[in-house]
């Protein structure tokens, strides 16, 4: 993996959350990853756990968008710091992350820890 | 640990840094904890290893200044973003990361995790 190759495939990912499209997510993923949002919640392991969080937590958002701030890519692995934006019919929130990601040599996510304070949302607009 | 202890703890971390005070910066760290800093790199276990890094990367800086602008306490977890500072002489560098902390019980750093790109530091000023 080249950090060229891991910001393609963060671009796929935002991009996919932008466009509310669940396939195109989800197999971002390697098969058997392991996903855990936020940290210190349960782990959703392999692809049909990590759809079942989609509908769970951001199948019922119209759009969610991730302002990227930085990226830093380090060896295998990646830390993306962004702004998440979730829109939800007249309303929605904000909400500061952190999502640190791991990839292996095809350029699929074999992990992915969100670090974010549902405290610390903030309603839009 | 709470999220005010580990608060605390992390406040006392950057404190160490902004006085160059290595041992203060050390005992932070428990025993037998992992150091990984940038992510990529070998780890330092234990705390003669986590000195002797300080001794490579940190102790020819005059003074080394966190701006945190995001805590995200998760669990026993914690992701640090900032800004960091590094003032040498006349000069310096400015970088943005993250770091990745993990704690015990008694409130010690049992690993952290620094993630930032030495291609993406700038001359300070």
């Amino acid at each position: 993996m080249t950090p060229e190759q891991i910001r393609t495939t963060l671009d796929a990912y935002v991009d996919a959350l932008a466009q509310a499209d669940r396939n195109a997510w989800v197999e971002l993923f390697a098969p058997d990853a392991v996903q855990i949002d936020p940290v210190g919640t349960p782990a959703n392991v392999g692809r049909d756990a990590i759809r079942a969080f989609w509908d769970r937590a951001m199948g019922l958002a119209d759009t969610i968008v991730f302002d990227v701030h930085h990226l830093h890519v380090c060896g295998d692995e990646a830390a993306m710091v962004f702004t998440g934006t979730v829109r939800l019919g007249d309303g929605g929130m904000v909400f500061e992350a952190v999502d640190i990601i791991e990839f292996d040599d095809a350029g699929q996510i074999t992990q992915l820890r969100a670090y974010w304070d549902a405290g610390a949302m903030r309603p839009l607009g």
